[in-house]
């Protein structure tokens, strides 16, 4: 009965909108470098059941926004997603939400003469910070996280005490490298925040965690990273954890009459271990919807 | 209060698996190609709090349950997960539910003098096949799909009667390029399908339609491909897409003294259009969980 | 002594203009899907040494001509590459050759109740048609090929009586999976083609040859097919091939009291072996500066 | 004539070797994370024409020689290619060249309470240190560079001056944002050098030209950056860049009543500009063999 088959839930707008902030008020120039997504909600039916775009803000004066608002500044990406998101809600009556997403790329000062240049910038390390405020019966809710953080120790790490059975090969280890690219994203109960500063502390406490817990397992290391997390941040009442076991196998080189301490390894693209979980407060607010279709965290 | 502090959802596995499966009893050889991801969740909150890894069956364990339990064939890529699902459920007390999931990639057989040839193969198109099975206090869900299915039409797509705002700059166009490539992930009532059939035909009526319907919009073109599916398929409770609209602009030849009327195009990469809308039975249970962390659609 | 220092080898030019052309003089609409790249040589000191751009015709113009170009039609890559080259040689004293060179992408027409549809497209395979031009010193020279085309033989594939040394420990083998991604790249010897119909032959004939002769290896393999091409078309002078070896490698699965006579695989994706070379007409003349630089085979 | 048919140049071997090296004999761990290709010449003629493999020594072998090697220490790159590379024309009478290559990636020390970790790591930039010796007929040379390093000025940066013909619209500007990703190589005349400082200091003399040398054109950068590697280095002979024109595109805000004095920019993806050129010694002995092949610059 095709009466009965409707429109679930949606979303649409403008997708990684690369937009770059020079502030120039000063000869020494800021950087912001930003890839920027815009997605609405709200009384969207017509557009796809009869072809109706009436409510249909193009995807493309999304775009303009995006441009038209950094001309006032970028500020944390946070900071400018919830403007975004404000104006959409607010100046269309049949947008109630949608989502507003952003990665923040870094730069350096190259450094001329040990002097920090004013308008010469390198590229950062390889992760990327990231932003999502889902806008939902118009309550925000902010979920910051960063990505392709890539972290090695090369001992402190062991694995065993696992069920065997009839599938089972691996072997115990006491010392092994354990790697991973940490995907973390974490929901604020606020968004009256200076994002800026919780991001680097954040990020701060994950590397020194992981650098300093003894592991047992790559689920070890990732639950004492949440944890310390959400010691440290009480406007922080959950953080979530995608992290690839990325393998590094000792090679054997036994038929080559070497030992191999702990010293030469082989370092395995796929198939690898994928831990996922989140750590959370016991007493926090329900945020699935939030949560959802937000990728990093299954 | 650090007391409060607690696991929440959580998962892992091992993930990207590549098989290859050979069926060779007789001289005309099949192949089956797939990247498969196992995932467990069930009691495993020692695991993290205190690396007791008791209930933590290796990942590389599941990686040798696939390639053991593939020397009995594969088939259809959600009957092999239903059997890997219901392995690890059974066997493992402590193991109440997981994602399986699995990517399929298609090879033609290599054409010699007219014939195909038993034994070499190419491989087929862009597009891959999808399954996700999903199993949550021992229900399983199945969640079938398609990923990167490029499709182009040269005409019949306008686009217009779009609110203005103060950003907006698009002009209406009663003739464009509308091309995309589609994401579709479909949720299943049963899980007691000949899948490989059905999956033939939803990816038959999605290009048909996508071809054949005078689209006034993506969002417009997506609901009648997804609205066709669950009319012909009762077997389907809800379809989701998440389809990039790709932009091809029209150049504008005037300053070279050319006209343009609808021939040269420049395909832009970034930003595009993000498109993302679920078709669903309104009597269909709710499958949250099962759509829950599935990349696509958000 | 910088007054030795001096500007060697050098073209600038722009990349990757992504070019669709749509034909419509009648409903049955044609289209064409490339990625274009123009680079230009000449008497280019200037700009590098002090800045000088009145040799510089922009990248911008490059591409603004590509666009222009394509108002009257694409027709085989070649044939546009030729006349692309031949306007900037022709126009412009100070430019005495450059390289162009295009990515060709397969649209096949969407069937619908068993008939191609008119202006709606699918991606075809995840291979693409190359060619590269080079002039140099008005004299062009055209190099044609293929990249990424996937192919793989489960049988009729040995490697064995190879040298062992204190580092060798592979086994031989008298039946192997062989699969490779072939990049090849022919050199003509004259431009006055039917470039689309050689192309499909040259195809037709690298997947038959790779099907159909039973490899000792991949390089076995390799020469069969360069020695067939050459063998059928006069035209041309050298192929090269890149060939990844994509090891496949058989899973022992006798830990789980299994057998495995050829049928389950583990595909890995590095390393890789790797294999180069040229086919060649013995009395060929040198085309050095034609292939310096071009991609694919080193 | 089918017998004049021959196989030209070859080359083969194991690609993407993926090496991590931990040095242990202190608590304070270091660590050397590595991608080597080992690809052979020489006499391998039979291996292709008739499948006689007793000249081809395994892809597998020439893997399992770079971790055996691995296990006396790695060091710098280029020292480890030569000791491959010395290896192989050594052992086998037939082998009389070839070509080595390594990428290497920055790992960091992770920071905690102000000292660096012992043993944790976090990756560093984005860009990759390569280096590629080629031997032929015992003669090595030795190509060092850089890949993929992200540069961007936000002023100090005009185009004006350049040529116009009927196809330009490219308006001349006085002020722009002049970024890039560097791909460098650069041939030493010597393999007898402490290669680790050399590198560290090419790559210093490349950001701060980069950042000090007022740009008329990528170009005019380019050829500053290499003219100073050259005077500052003699042991280098010639050093080609391939560098991308990324292209970023100040905003039109005028339809929404703001100007945009160089503040908000859209970052393109592709078509991007691409500037090649070598910079060399005008007596430098021809080394064409050597860079055959290098990808970077053609």
């Amino acid at each position: 009965m095709s009466s009965n088959i409707v429109l679930g839930a949606n979303q649409y707008g403008k997708a990684e909108v690369r937009l770059v902030k020079i502030t120039r008020d000063t000869d020494r120039h800021e950087i912001e470098d930003l890839n920027v997504t815009s997605q609405l909600r709200g009384d969207l039916e017509a557009i796809h059941t009869v072809g109706d775009n009436a409510h249909c803000v193009p995807t493309d004066t999304q775009k303009n926004t995006v441009y038209a608002f950094a001309r006032d500044g970028v500020g944390a990406p946070e900071d400018f997603l919830l403007r975004l998101g404000k104006h959409f809600v607010d100046d269309f009556d049949w947008i109630t939400g949608g989502r507003w997403a952003a990665q923040k790329y870094t730069w350096d000062r190259i450094v001329v003469d040990g002097n920090e240049h004013d308008h010469s910038f390198v590229r950062g390390g390889t992760e990327t910070r990231t932003a999502v405020l889902t806008i939902d019966e118009g309550v925000p809710t902010m979920i910051s996280g960063l990505e392709d953080l890539a972290v090695l120790k090369s001992t402190a790490s062991e694995f065993h005490g696992f069920p065997v059975d009839k599938y089972t090969t691996l072997a115990e280890t006491r010392d092994r490298i354990l790697a991973t690219s940490v995907t973390a994203r974490w929901c604020y109960n606020t968004t009256d925040l200076a994002f800026d500063d919780v991001f680097a502390d954040v990020r701060r406490i994950l590397l020194e965690v992981f650098a300093t817990k003894y592991s047992l397992g790559l689920q070890h290391s990732l639950y004492a990273m949440g944890e310390a997390v959400l010691q440290a941040h009480p406007e922080i009442d959950e953080i979530r954890f995608s992290m690839p076991n990325l393998h590094h196998f000792l090679v054997d080189l036994t038929p080559f009459d070497l030992d191999n301490p702990g010293e030469v390894f082989y370092a395995a693209d796929r198939p690898y271990g994928l831990i996922e979980a989140a750590v959370r407060r016991d007493d926090a607010p329900d945020s699935a919807a939030a949560w959802a279709g937000v990728a990093g965290f299954c």
